[in-house]
């Protein structure tokens, strides 16, 4: 029920969120539910995937594009809530893969995401998910992805 | 109001959920809405529709493509809700159709989920919709569909 | 707090929504939650920015395109919330771009909607939100965007 612990124990990084800009915010909470922007793979501060699967990436790259962008919606979360001991469930993620037309792989990339949700939060971090191809991304990033999560 | 009875009446067959593999779910609960999660055109357990729109397939076809995402999406509710009698309002679907770059009939496509939705719970069966295009998707289905659905 | 004033003194015109057709709906309340259904840029009930950017139009144009979507989106929560003094929060957007593939400032086009929100209703007016490119769109629209709101 620890998640916190349960990151340390797994040795993860959640990176802080960028501080809001201009007119829209990383995330929010309206009721229990927090809502987060759309999530790019950033890591150290730096977009670490830019381009497009099934040409400059691999599955297996764009799975871990996948894992960084939900790295990042967690950071957003643990803003939000203070404590990532907070969510009682992660409901949903959206996860966009830049695609070349004949790349049918989402699932496997968005697994990525997903097996790390259910790594740290166990039943509590397993969630309905939409896995689509898009033909851009902002910055050119191979992968966004943004998720609901309910709070205690 | 008897949903299940209406399903009867139009001769109608909800497909069960696949079982849920992974890390994922097919769809979820939280408080009172059901999300599922992206749900492509498969019937009798075969993906029935791979393809793009604008070009594989006709408006018309893609439009069928659309209802049997829409049925299985109701199988996942009626799973996770027990009986589709507890539907109380279906919110919102969002409607990604595989589409050629020229192709502009989305919400034709769409229209396939739309108008089951109404056949079956009539007002409480009209909702918010999105339809776009996109240039892939998995397994390389010509539609995918996720419902918000709010039950009793 | 008094929006609809605010909206006057800033001489925006909201535009009433369209009638519902069909088996869908313009948008829909859910609990404290209306989602929009995707709108796209109509200004006098005419399609004013069909084209796809990274050609057709230039980012500046893209956020006038996203900022028309977003008075329509608003037409709809008036319709259904009375009046734009009972929206609560701006929850979430999402913003469909209809780009070419190297098009990668779908976050600039955005900000034309997240801006005029934050002009309307300050804090309560920041949002969470997500842009993503996609290839094609109803009519050919440059920009598609659907918004869920908290009303009180």
């Amino acid at each position: 029920m620890n998640y916190e612990t349960r990151i340390k124990e797994l040795g993860l990084t959640i990176p802080d969120p960028p501080a809001p800009v201009a007119s829209y915010l990383p995330g929010l909470q309206a009721g229990q539910f927090i809502f987060t922007s759309g999530q790019l793979p950033f890591a150290n501060g730096r977009l670490a995937f830019v381009g497009r699967l099934g040409g400059d990436y691999t599955t297996q790259e764009g799975s871990e594009a996948a894992r960084l962008c939900a790295l990042n919606a967690l950071g957003v979360v643990r803003s939000l809530a203070g404590s990532l001991d907070r969510v009682k469930q992660v409901v949903k993620i959206t996860v966009f893969v830049n695609s070349l037309a004949g790349f049918t792989e989402q699932p496997q990339v968005a697994n990525g995401a997903s097996e790390l949700l259910q790594e740290i939060f166990g039943e509590a971090g397993r969630h309905a998910r939409s896995a689509v191809g898009v033909n851009a991304l902002p910055l050119g990033a191979a992968v966004e992805l943004e998720m609901v999560v309910m709070v205690k």
